[in-house]
């Protein structure tokens, strides 16, 4: 391991407040090694951080954090910044339980003011914050970072929109490193590219940017003046309309650029101000730069060679089955078409894209727009796939109610990252759209009990017609079952029974089938006799199986990953209403606890959740022996 | 009433084919009358409609509607629209009961290819349709119009950018007036301005516009020529870097300017033009032009004096209580800040700005920021009130899961229009904020039985600084309650017994416990004692008041006006986690039924959904005589 001198001596960021600025460079480089050892070590978001290692030292030397508000947009290019704020020794324990997160969190440090983990909120929350100074809280100047992917979702337009107009102080750096996740996409990127393809000398285009502090006057004059000379009249243009003064485009490694820019903006700032900034995703470590992802996100990995040590599963990720599954579809329908928001490899969606690049969309950073550009289509007579995460696709929850709900019109939802997803934590969990989902009338959703029922859902959601559906299934590798040479369409709302048993029923939604199985065997040894059956359908629900179930067992357990009010109070809605609850049913539905479940291993997080096999055994003898222990799993939160 | 010669000759817009310009400028002439004279007899949006007249006649004549998809933006400035689509005959059925919806709607007419009712989907929408166009389904051209408030929200900017990539043929047509429902707000406004403002000759502005549609080289040499004479680079440029052609500004009342531009763009259009179309809201009605918000909604009204025949009802509106007990409140506290999205009047905040105005944030249609805005104030130390309807509430459900609740960061959120709204439909109904509210951890979910409750709940909220606080209200006037001098902060988490019984429990949440209290003193009538309670929480449940409740009564109803999986479902998940369903309990959880309610009176609406007294009284019955016919609400859809 190299030696880290400067580093070393950095307590927090009012140490740096004694370096020379070539002291702050050579920081930086000691700051960049540290961050990739430590990633080495426990995997994690590296691109994002090495691009702005540089810039972290800056901002913390210029402003003064924690009175200052730094705010990292997303947040997964933090680790610098957790580094020189004290959180040094704890970053080996980067995005493991008890550990620290992998993105900023009020709870974990003064120094996030404000956390993340979904894209394009900083400027909304430094307004907030500048409205809070403005009226006389004790906080200083606000400072978001947000990359070019983040700056093109309609969110971060609406804060510009505001802010321009609000007029205050506040800070904006544009982190352009032409890299979301996947390539960027859409027209504001192409206009990012030309405002620095067009100023090659660093230094011309900081002597530019520095019009915004002359005085109005003399700048417009200056403006004007460089229109004419150049041609260029647009440098800046659509920032500076929306009413931000325009710097830049700086190098964002070069650390002379950023400490002059950054002070001038400090010194002088009246209104808001956005620094545009230009990085290399990855900058620094051979291995992430060659990189076509820029190590977005990775694995332990060797520092030397940069090769990864991603464990092999022995089932394909169900991210997988969907893609290829999709794919198969397409090729036999020429009406499938696809939407991924700035996600196609982790939505699975390249993969029919490898075949049928031009019927798979990349809308951006854009849930809103996607969901309802799928609608159009739909109304047009496609057959869209709208592929979104399941927490991200919270950002087109009226688009869906008010586009596709209430239209009935036949858009597919693939909600991948159902449930509780590991080291992202809670920001990433799907644990929502069951709940938001399934009450929205003329809906279907469905839930995947392996990746073999996600080929089938597949097949289903391709072949309906008659209004929206929705099928979600979890983060991470299948089960391990046989896979079915094609889909079959199921018969909607219709459930199946797994197992037979006489004295209690299991009935599961979605990817917890096989721990109910597990359970039902364990049980089985305890001579309890257990029911399981796989619901498949939230909505419609399969209300003979669920009366069936309830008649003939003395208890029935309803099981999904997700929150209250999805499939479990469905069931419990159909029994109280039909009067099938009035005679008595030892019913209990295991929902995830209502409390955010922090980041840990997928196995650690269900432990927490409640959601074990242990616990749904618990649970059925709490109903079969009532004298025992009787866990609330509600109260346990 | 005057004769329309013309337009009774009109029976679909094909006809229009046979008219000659100055016939078209004749026509729109008479259809502007017409529309004056049906929403003097229905009430409606007249001031958006009466903007759009004469546009509406010229896409029309232009487009060859419905094989060319006119997708207009909210959909509230349809009535010429639908006049010259086949649907004259039904106008004056117009926001009632089985008649027309007061927007577009895709089950009305094959001349609606996409219903609206929120704002800024029909880019989105109409980039759908291009695409099944361009991959083979019989579609024509698209053609959005969006207001400039409609645009300057983030989806719509989303839209755009993703449009200008794709490079489709496709025409937005930007219908600017200066006014959304309030004046505009937000620098893009500010924007639109200066580009009308520099062209004052409106054959100057045309000629300009008809740059785009030069070929490529020569219109790059015209339009840097056009900057270096004039001065004025900026022309259109946002739009342009977006990647769009750029058309006017045009004076959208001129018929021969809609005409020629029209035809421009439909002969010559090779990508995505933008039409800049200014307008005045309210044109031709003098008493329009001249009222503040331009007839944005009005009631029934006298054509000659204009005149409108708004009912006085008994009791001040939820709306008023509100901002009024906002404002006291912030008189008091000096942390107290308001966001609203372009909706000060309607929500009541206008009451706290009139008198606190730098204490009240209007950001534009802007949900998604406004939230996280809030948040960020929050954060802060402020103490900020985002007042948003509950249906445009779930454009910033990802911002209340994201920066609000899993920051546990107190923002208090004012409901209005919860439950079924009247006239505006389906659309604007907020059925669901409960159920997507009260499965967040750290949330405080309450409703306002009566107008003195959301006194209190606006005081309970304003001290509640330990996470995020929601209360619902409804549309319209109070109950007609005393009223306390000052908002009483409530115990978190209580409810209240309001009626003591012996058989049954009606559990009500919300804003119909005056028709629980109906519905029990009719029951007495019947020799059925009922206890009545008000929950006041959603969220933390009372779950003592529940246990004792269910202890203490043969039956249990709960009540509240939204969908499934909110109020009732917490009562049946805590009662069955609890088993304490183990033993028997005929509860009836009465909520929104599973399928969309259509416009009609609130009272017609609420008998639709089987929500009425009689209703209450029916569903007691059926549990405390079984014999009788059991009605199953969730069925009855």
């Amino acid at each position: 391991m190299t030696t880290t001198p400067l580093l070393d001596k950095i307590a927090g960021p009012s140490d740096l407040k004694q370096l020379s600025d070539s002291e702050l460079a050579t920081l930086a480089g000691e700051l960049r090694r540290e961050v990739i050892e430590v990633v080495s070590q426990t995997g994690g978001h590296l691109g994002s951080s090495l691009g702005v290692v540089e810039m972290t030292v800056a901002i913390h030397s210029v402003f003064n954090t924690p009175m200052d508000k730094l705010i990292w947009d997303v947040g997964h290019q933090c680790y610098p910044h957790k580094v020189l704020t004290g959180r040094r020794d704890l970053m080996r324990t980067l995005r493991q339980k008890d550990g620290l997160s992998g993105f900023t969190k009020r709870d974990e440090s003064e120094f996030d003011p404000f956390g993340a983990a979904h894209s394009s909120t900083s400027i909304s929350a430094a307004l907030g914050f500048v409205v809070g100074r403005d009226m006389g809280r004790p906080t200083g100047d606000a400072i978001a970072v947000i990359g070019d992917g983040s700056i093109s979702a309609g969110m971060a337009y609406e804060a510009l929109n505001n802010a321009g107009a609000e007029g205050r102080r506040l800070i904006v750096i544009l982190n352009d490193n032409e890299m979301s996740i996947a390539p960027p996409v859409g027209a504001m990127s192409s206009y990012l590219s030309g405002l620095y393809a067009a100023t090659p000398a660093p230094m011309k285009a900081l002597a530019e940017g520095m019009e915004a502090f002359m005085p109005p006057p003399m700048r417009e004059g200056a403006r004007r003046a460089r229109q004419l000379v150049t041609g260029q009249g647009l440098s800046g243009t659509l920032f500076e309309e929306l009413g931000f003064d325009y710097m830049g485009p700086i190098d964002g490694h070069d650390m002379d650029q950023l400490l002059v820019t950054l002070r001038a903006a400090k010194a002088r700032a009246e209104g808001p101000v956005l620094i545009h900034c230009c990085t290399v995703k990855g900058k620094g470590y051979a291995p992430a730069e060659q990189s076509a992802d820029k190590y977005h996100g990775v694995a332990k990995f060797d520092v030397e060679t940069g090769t990864q040590a991603k464990s092999k599963p022995n089932a394909p990720s169900y991210t997988s089955v969907f893609g290829k599954a999709l794919s198969e579809e397409a090729s036999r329908d020429p009406r499938i078409v696809a939407v991924t928001a700035a996600m196609p490899s982790g939505t699975g969606v390249n993969l029919m894209a490898d075949r049928f690049p031009s019927r798979v969309f990349d809308v951006g950073i854009a849930e809103q727009h996607g969901v309802t550009f799928a609608a159009g289509m739909a109304a047009s007579g496609l057959r869209p796939f709208c592929a979104i995460y399941s927490t991200f696709l919270q950002r087109g929850y009226d688009q869906i109610v008010h586009d596709v709900a209430l239209q009935g019109l036949p858009v597919r939802f693939a909600i991948d990252r159902a449930g509780l997803v590991g080291a992202d934590g809670a920001t990433h969990a799907g644990a929502f759209d069951i709940a938001y989902l399934a009450n929205l009338p003329g809906f279907t959703v469905m839930a995947a009990a392996d990746e073999a029922e996600l080929v089938h859902m597949v097949a289903t959601a391709a072949a309906h017609d008659s209004g929206p559906i929705a099928f979600r299934y979890p983060r991470g590798a299948g089960v391990g079952v046989e896979m079915p040479e094609r889909g079959e369409v199921l018969e909607i709302g219709k459930g199946r029974v797994v197992r037979e048993g006489s004295d209690l029923a299991i009935l599961s939604f979605g990817a917890q089938l096989a721990d109910a199985i597990a359970a039902a065997e364990r049980l089985d040894a305890d001579g309890i006799s257990v029911t399981v059956a796989d619901a498949r359908f939230a909505k419609p629900l399969d209300t003979q199986l669920i009366e069936k179930l309830a008649r003939e067992h003395s208890g029935l357990l309803t099981l999904e990953q997700g929150s209250e009010g999805g499939f479990g109070s469905a069931v419990l809605h159909h029994l109280a209403r039909n009067g099938l609850l009035d005679g008595g049913l030892a019913i209990r539905p295991m929902t995830l606890p209502d409390r955010f479940i922090h980041q840990a291993s997928p196995a650690e997080m269900y432990s927490d959740a409640g959601l074990t096999v242990t616990d749904i055994c618990q649970t059925a003898k709490s109903i079969l022996m009532p004298d025992a222990n009787i866990v609330d799993f509600g109260a346990r939160a």
